[in-house]
């Protein structure tokens, strides 16, 4: 728990939220600015900053429930698919320093466009290249 | 294993992949097309189609494979932040039906920026409205 983390807020009541599920280590409830309706957040009780820094049990409880509400979303809206982001780090969009995954319902024509423009490599050198930075990586953070 | 699945091919070594990290139940390799040099691909060596269908303790295994690669983006990249992606069913997105979760590395001037466009609800009634489907259809896929 962090006292001024507005989703540790969350979590002890502080500040309401439109709760979904809930179980002994994770949350979920509804983003109150949704990509579409139906949006929602799932996060671990515990206080991580982000997946930097958290505990591997608990990334992975929180993708086991996003699994749950990804299922609810679709049987229980209708949805016709589902998308979910997780941003880590404020380049990369995260707002709020807790460890949270967007559950995102998608529906035809609901007016949801990512910006996915894919890139390519120069060739198999710069592609293994970073894949060797990767491998290095792993070792430093194993 | 799925015979002409085209990710199950690259498990099997029948299609080439610029590997990154291999453990009993996960694969991550290159996209060859990414959204941000390095970006990663993490799947289940079992056959899923999609979160809809996944075993729960393979959407798990795949988090913390996803988790390491973050780590490892942002160790031997230098990477700034990381995001992940996943999609299910084609209107979010997803082109192959096997599992598959997207690790994208993020620097700042990356260039890459995502369509987030935040909505609202008209009010608690239909906010409610739409936590009420949801917890629905959790009892339903209960």
């Amino acid at each position: 728990m962090n006292e001024s983390c507005i989703f540790c807020k969350i979590i002890r009541g502080e500040i309401p939220s439109t709760r979904v599920y809930e179980d002994e280590h994770t949350l979920a409830f509804l983003d109150i600015g949704p990509l579409v309706k139906g949006h929602t957040l799932v996060i671990p009780k515990q206080h991580f900053d982000s997946l930097r820094d958290a505990d591997p049990e608990a990334a992975a409880q929180v993708m086991v429930t996003a699994q749950k509400i990804a299922r609810a979303q679709l049987n229980g809206l209708g949805a016709d698919g589902v998308n979910i982001h997780q941003a880590n780090g404020r380049v990369a969009g995260q707002v709020v320093p807790h460890l949270h995954v967007h559950v995102v319902p998608r529906f035809k024509d609901d007016g949801y466009h990512w910006n996915w423009k894919a890139g390519k490599y120069a060739g198999a050198d710069e592609s293994n290249g970073m894949a060797e930075k990767i491998r290095q990586g792993l070792k430093q953070t194993a």
